[in-house]
């Protein structure tokens, strides 16, 4: 008699009439008059719960059955047949349900068989995987992870840990969360009363890393095609629904390459992720587009089916300016592209995923590569719709005295950067990635409004303990 | 014309007499008295590199190719034959080679033709994936954490993100980084003078985790199996050759499972992770073998060929008592096993993997579960020839009300962890899990010394930049 998930059991590939074990937790009972009960069990295996039919000849009918909630843990046995009911593949007639975990009090258990507001549920968050939504939220965000690691392994990337706690600030980008083991009670100082921080751990100060990119070029360099998956940090201090202080971030990058081939991989990775979720996943999808985001399943459907359209962003510029559109933020060229007009081009002008490329080099980073007009970098933006700016890339800068003279530009001191001006001074090639939040991919995959529903835990105001 | 990696080109999938391009790095070259040059070109892309045979005729032939040292990158395009040289199963002849970065001044190179100090490496660790040690650590890192992915995916586990920035010491264990934004040289100051952290980003104190376990259980109780893959941090002031203060660690969590169903996990995994680097890297593998670690492969072999060993930790005792041995550190029932002792009991004694079970309950973690005897918890250690301990487990105790003796006993304040309390009173099921440092597999599988060479980027003493 073998023990089953509640997945393998729905699926089909047990023969019906076998003997079976599932194990789960209860969502709901119904009792029938016919003197027998309907126990929806679930284990998160997959969306369904499988209906267990407790007949009232159970030994524990009466004392336990009859008393199961919400939330409590069975371990139920019988045998699996086609299901009468609608919507069901097979259910379980039960020869024996053992209660594993009794919910102590029903009254106050907060996971009750209803819908919970988010807000709530992020009060909850190491109870709210149970609930419908969290666990297809869960299911999907792995279902991508796994598509993520896929993706390159088998177009021959290799993974890269980038260091986490780093003691240069890698690319001048936002706030860094400082990382310390010194007593803030009784600070080491130096003799003009400055902290000591020769004293800290690593012998100088050290942050949470803002990106790995910078680490991950010189293995480009090398191995020819890498990428980071990783978690990277902000300390920025605005507590919005589409921002988190820590997030996961992927960052490819490939040798030998141009922005053209950058887009190229952006498109192809995308669209192999939204592949992954519509075939893996369609059970939650369903779900989703049923209580979430309508259109969930058939904006991925689009969104995989279409070719990415390219547009420069001079073009870019000019089409928003004859738009006839009223926009809040002024269009021009030498402005960065705001939201409102990020989605007008990819929702209204194009209707499909567009990459806006080539950008005036004073609003990109540093170590992007300025085209042969001088005042534009090799950098691109990809735009979807539903979501606005998804991914960030550019081909880099692979010219030594050309990125010398961009990092006085901006102030940057070459010292701090000399190892990443190393790697350009041996055998330097044309090289480029890109750098996608993958938080942002859940958020629009599951159709969320807050960012913080798609992580496991969400650091929400008023949340003691995680 | 295809472009194809150095794997491609080599591994036969490409009929000879094919006209390719392949790009990357020169690691040598030779010049024929018969008028041309042989030159080794590596991309990272697996071991080997590809020989490119470069004719007199070539146009840049004099200016150029016979001025290619190491380092320098190319593109070279032209016919793939079957080599006639020892060793190598395709070779390129090329009809035009394109030299797209020279190496400024080959004098001063770093990673010269030669083998290098590891110590050296670790100073130059943004260049030192080109040498074919780190070339060859690297790719068996990501075939080990891709193997990670695919053994937890198959098995219908799901990837849980825990967080790395957290408010609770989750088991008292070592010390641990601090997260601030706080302007250390003006601190927030309650009245008392003590630091005020209600001002700090999070309202509140905040480490980096050490472990995601507390955290990954209560998905546990939603989803069955999880796991966790991803950093964690102790700010330990040992800077030895087998800490890092950033480690990337795997913590696998089974519902309705006890200790032994937690030792067959563990063995299956660690087999089938080893099984990958067998199947997948044996180029690398064979190159560790010869310069690294004599039997790096063999040991391997053997450790996926033989069933772990089971052994109590009473048994474990008694054995080493009688052992003859004379050990640094006393035996006796109650103390923990030193590295001497798991090493005799591995190595010597059992000769192959043995899983110690149920320690006394007085050196475990307060979540282990206590056994009937009062007196010891169910707890694992994986112990195994060559590396000693390599995973730690343990079931959970799922009893509240054992829990809460247990914390009273290791003096932990019960408020701090009531959500982990909180899944206990709600449909709680015996659980179990264990944690591995993902870095300790690559050091044994690789045959390292210092667990520094395991990890991207070594954070050295004396590097400055990283």
């Amino acid at each position: 008699m073998a023990v089953v998930s509640v997945q393998q059991a729905l699926s089909g590939a047990i023969a019906p009439g076998e003997k079976v074990t599932v194990r789960g937790w209860v969502r709901t009972r119904r009792d029938s008059k016919a003197g027998l009960s309907f126990v929806n069990l679930s284990d998160g295996s997959c969306f369904a719960p499988i209906q267990v039919v407790a007949p009232a000849s159970l030994h524990n009918y009466e004392s336990e059955i009859r008393h199961l909630g919400s939330g409590c843990a069975v371990i139920a046995t019988g045998m699996l047949v086609p299901s009468q009911g609608q919507g069901q593949s097979f259910e379980l007639q039960a020869e024996a349900i053992e209660v594993v975990g009794w919910v102590d009090d029903p009254e106050t258990y907060p996971i009750q068989p209803k819908p919970h507001s988010l807000e709530f549920l992020r009060e909850v968050a190491h109870l709210r995987p149970r609930t419908n939504l969290f666990g297809a939220i869960t299911r999907i965000r792995h279902c991508l992870a796994q598509a993520v690691h896929r993706f390159f392994h088998e177009r021959g990337f290799y993974w890269i840990n980038t260091p986490i706690i780093t003691t240069s600030d890698a690319e001048g980008a936002g706030q860094m969360f400082r990382v310390s083991t010194l007593d803030l009670a009784n600070l080491p100082r130096r003799k003009d009363g400055s902290v000591d921080f020769s004293r800290d751990f690593f012998g100088k100060e050290a942050f949470l890393t803002v990106s790995g990119q910078l680490n991950v070029e010189a293995y480009c360099l090398a191995l020819s095609k890498v990428y980071t998956f990783g978690p990277t940090f902000r300390a920025e201090n605005s507590h919005t629904t589409r921002h988190l202080a820590e997030f996961w971030m992927i960052e490819p990058e490939i040798a030998f390459a141009d922005l053209d081939e950058d887009a190229r991989l952006a498109e192809d990775f995308l669209k192999y992720l939204f592949r992954a979720v519509l075939e893996e996943r369609g059970d939650d999808m369903a779900f989703i587009a049923e209580r979430v985001q309508k259109d969930a399943i058939s904006r991925l459907q689009a969104f995989v089916d279409a070719p990415f359209e390219r547009l420069d962003y001079g073009e870019a510029v000019e089409l928003l300016q004859k738009s006839g559109e009223k926009f809040e933020f002024p269009v021009e060229w030498g402005l960065d592209l705001q939201t409102e007009h990020e989605r007008w081009l990819t929702e209204k002008h194009v209707g499909r995923p567009v990459v806006v490329t080539n950008y005036p080099e004073q609003i990109k980073a540093f170590y992007m590569r300025l085209n042969d007009d001088g005042r534009t970098v090799a950098a691109m933006d990809v735009l979807a719709p539903g979501i606005g700016e998804i991914i960030g890339g550019s081909q880099r800068e692979e010219r030594l005295e050309v990125l010398d003279r961009r990092m006085a530009q901006f102030g940057l001191d070459p010292v701090q950067y000399d190892w990443y001006r190393d790697f350009r001074r041996y055998g330097t090639v044309p090289h480029a990635g890109f750098g996608l939040g993958f938080e942002r991919l859940v958020v629009y995959v599951c159709g969320l409004t807050n960012i913080r529903d798609a992580i496991p835990y969400p650091r929400a105001p008023g949340l003691a303990t995680f």
